[in-house]
């Protein structure tokens, strides 16, 4: 084993999402990082870089310094994938110049803020051959990977409907408290944000799991947002109607005002013949439903699951693994790819559900302005 | 404690709803059924009641000859009230013969077939003054009623969403099999079910249960209505967005092509300060959620619990009641009413949830027909 | 349809096990009650049976009466069967009654206070033909009885341990506050009692749904039980090894002492090929796990259960029927006992199982004085 | 932030325990992998070096020479900590000569084979005052921690009851398979295993865990013990009675062949008051229970629970972190032991642990084979 030569932008102190993608690239056993640049403030920037061990020459002050300074080294010195888990309007910015410098790249969702900046992205990532991974963390659960196989071998028959729920709750403690951190969080910042709260934050998760385990395309969206207080200016909450080919349909319900909720991202995909649903919050069950056989619980490690995973899961049954785990296996499939070795169909979410994602959060902005009408997905 | 007289219209020999009734009653140990109309065919009719036990010149051939012949009887021993548990097109008719002639009335939904027969019963009752009751038997579970009573009491502060869904697979197995049996079943039938199978048969109960626990009336709807089968003529799917007033948004799921779905049934009303959430599969669990506090689940039968939630269940903690028991509290609630003893707000939904019920399968159809607009209750 | 006429020994007013037995019989819709002695006060024997509308000559002042009472009608007026649902210490005496003058009876458990009592029993009902149950009422849960069945078929392989618990709390509330109110607990005092609380209330239950489930015999018990507090006679808390034939072990857990427990019965048993668990408070899931498949949740009203399930559950899936239907469900096999039609093979429980739990009851006794050591059920 | 330079013996290719080892210790982010001896086979220990890019002359043919090799370098280069990851007839032999040399030690469970060989370690440890912790690994869990730390408070009275179980299944598919397996597997054979299987490998976690959480001692033990099959040496299966001092009772229950348990360790503590439950395949639920209050549910990562089990979990709520981040708790609470940081009572479990868990084992099987009486832990 070779470990792959890691690079970071963003995630420097007190970054949440940079810690999580750092503890996955470690529990992956695949990944070192040795560089990046860490803080947009330099002395954070040198100050993170020390506490994890990392080279004073590779702590850059800005991307063109990183990419640079990394060109610079030969090429078996030279970081080969950079993970970018700044804040989101920022994604499109830093991916485009690694791409353009054929940096590897391990994005942060959602991709961009636009459909056209996503665009480009895929553009440039087919120009350069490079392998780009978003990380639609949920994507990387055993489980998950279980429903996506178990659908593709027929098992549900026709599918009828198809439901998904991301409810958090954690935006009311900001909108119902000092009104003055409405403003303060950038999440709630359209020029940070982008069009949306809710459903670009948590809804496209929803709608990309929709689309991973399904394979199916979403053709047209109408939706109801809603942003509950006057002086918020994105959707905190609302509900997506789906229209797919063949007159299926189905439903993406999301909101970060649902008081207790914590991180309930849910989804049932209905057939005619049996049906399939998996919860988040306890990640390890799948559950295959009928009308003629007594309910199945599928569990991670058991030799009746199918190989993606199985290839998922290290522990024995009953060994509880989580979302680090998740994205550790996204993290190990990316290295599969850059290395060249044989991969599952769907071990990381790509450029070109980045594409989606933008489309899905467009359209749905796009059909509550316009009073609730359809809007489709192109 | 004196026994009320209680009659039935329908619920002969195979029967399962008017079954459901007769079991309430006795669980409820505040009547005996003592005549009635049970079948069309009056020697299925007379069968039945020998069966019963109950004397061959109270089994009637039809409704006329029912109020003709208890009205002969002098008034002590005359039946007071009469369970309506016929197919849905048949309720209006023997329900505005019986009110009209002052007996009391418990009726299946849906109450009626159209808004305006609603309405007229809505009348009828009024003007005669009888006890009118709708059984929307969801409403008698002891969480459900302790739901209706926490929500009162203010404890979720401002109501953010609603969610409820209705989900059964049951009619899988009419359509994906021999195909006449859709036209051999009166629910997928117009002329029998009304404009409506899935939001009238299932969808409707998710309606009334909102209507139920939060106290606030939907205002206008927008539903996408799914048939799934060309040769399907009613709706056996869909989603309806709900609009309250104040800017408060929710969602109805209903569906009866959810392979393997029993009766879920479930809702969620949130809160800007704590969420509840119930589900009909496991009637006696009630989760109290908030952002600060550990959830809390209610269960019947301790001092912790209201009132009316309280007088809704007799075991001792930890002994499941059921279904039946839910039906026989609506039953029992309705002898409370006829023998005018103090009841709880709630303990029977009345004629008036009978129009909202009408007005919301109407709106809901409407709004499909329409192209997926906006459609007011009115 | 000929309803059994019915009569009761105690459940007069306030009495709440007397009240679960008149629902069961009115649910299974195979009994009238007639007549009976419910209270030991005559007057509040009298004021009940008015209460209930029973008839004033057959509201007896005591069993001498009752029995006199009723031999002195013709046959075909005459109760059949009798419910004796007085306290423990009392059903002996009444059930030794009613047999020797060929009355059929149901009686609550613990079905006497002594082995050579149950014993006395068994001699009489055999010398007198009748049906004898005793209400072991979990065993009439659908999904304890497909247990049984599941078991018979084999599925399991070798049993190789046996688990089951009965968890309570509600002792708590009388120990730990006023001192005086142990004396006041029949349930606490041996007189009335017998010689055990927890084991002889609740243990008996976990004891029989073992033997009832598994076909198996326990052989021998060593027992270790708590009385807590220095001033209660009785165990309230225990834990009783068990060994049955063909060096199978297993293990019984009681407590009246849990805190926050409600009615906590569950049973598991394991064997070589596959597993099955239950729990109470959850009645109609029946759980099958194995090393090599996925877990299965088996649920009422489905084709795959066994006839004897089926016939024990009369809703559509998903419609939670409980504790009281499980009680009606053995008045329903004991009315198809009396009228001669063929039953399952586990309906009720009898008078050879009252025998077993008082062996057992006994034994576990015996076990905890004498320093813990083995005791043979014999 | 300074990294701990890590080394392990036992651990290489295919070893599962020495993977999780090392997974934790990345996870936590305090230690670098610099050296060990990782195979008895040294060309395969090799390898595995290589394949985990560790420097070669660090990658150790024994004990001796590991020993030898790192005391020469300079102290500021030298391995700090070893991981002891060998089968269990091993952990003593290295332990020792590790600490006799002032490393500090993490060593799995069980701590060694013998009483006399546990209390030598702890002489040792005392002498050397080195950091020794024993993992059980389960201890690391959040809601574990924050049962500790509620049962401290006295939220839960006085302690009635203590339940403990731990069922898994998987030794089944080598017993009941071909029989040649049963003296391949060296659980399976006390000279690697020791005198027990079953409550040596699982039994142990149970007990440690009611030690832990509660903070008391188990005085005496009464144990009946299965070995299943007659070719089997150990124990398979089993119960234990326990006593504490002031008559509080408990009892451990311990299964390999409880067909389809995968890893079901649980524990229950009943007080006067309340009560608390967990479940390991559930580890982010800690269940409150109480006669007077609604069931609490407390989950990771709200301001509601308990420092320690705050410092015990990453990522917001309801992000499911699992047991390799329950590992990496105990890793690092290890690291913050050796840089002297201040940590929490129960950050790791210790030396003292071990011989408690000895003391259990003998004193489990002693009472098995003297006919099921009570032994002392002494």
């Amino acid at each position: 084993m070779k470990r792959l030569k890691l690079g970071m932008i963003g995630g420097g102190i007190g970054a949440f999402i940079g810690d999580a993608h750092r503890r996955a690239s470690r529990i992956s056993n695949e990944y070192t990082l040795l560089g990046g640049v860490f803080d947009v403030d330099y002395e954070r920037n040198k100050e993170f870089a020390q506490l994890e061990e990392i080279s004073p020459d590779r702590c850059y002050r800005d991307i063109d310094a990183f990419v640079a300074g990394e060109l610079a080294l030969p090429e078996d010195k030279r970081i080969e994938v950079v993970s970018i888990v700044t804040p989101n309007f920022l994604h499109y910015h830093f991916a485009k110049k690694l791409i353009e410098n054929s940096f590897n790249v391990i994005c942060e969702k959602p991709m961009t803020l636009t459909v056209e900046e996503a665009e480009e992205l895929v553009r440039l990532v087919e120009e350069k051959n490079v392998t780009f991974a978003l990380t639609h963390t949920y994507t990387g659960y055993p489980m998950v990977r279980h429903m996506k196989e178990l659908i593709k071998s027929g098992i549900l028959g026709t599918i009828q409907r198809v439901d998904a729920q991301y409810y958090q709750g954690w935006i009311n403690t900001l909108i119902h408290g000092n009104e003055s951190r409405i403003t303060g969080v950038w999440r709630l910042n359209p020029e940070y944000a982008g069009v949306s709260s809710c459903m670009g934050d948590i809804g496209i998760h929803a709608f990309n799991l929709i689309e991973y385990t399904t394979g199916l395309k979403v053709e047209k969206v109408l939706s109801d947002l809603n942003s509950i207080k006057d002086d918020v200016e994105l959707d905190l909450d609302g509900t997506v109607l789906l229209r797919f080919e063949d007159n299926l349909k189905g439903v993406i319900r999301a909101t970060q005002v649902a008081a207790g909720e914590e991180n309930n991202l849910n989804i049932a995909v209905y057939g005619s013949k049996a049906s399939l649903k998996w919860e988040q919050e306890n990640p390890n069950y799948l559950y295959l439903i009928s009308d003629t056989e007594p309910t199945k619980i599928y569990k991670p490690a058991h030799t009746y699951n199918s190989d993606f995973a199985e290839a998922s899961h290290v522990m024995p049954a009953g060994h509880p693994e989580g979302i680090y785990e998740a994205l550790g296996n996204i993290y190990k499939g990316v290295a599969k790819a850059i290395k060249g070795e044989e991969g599952f169909d769907g071990e990381f979410p790509t450029v070109y559900d980045g594409v989606r994602g933008m489309k899905f959060v467009h359209s749905v902005v796009k059909s509550n302005k316009s009073g609730n009408s359809w809007v489709e997905l192109k």
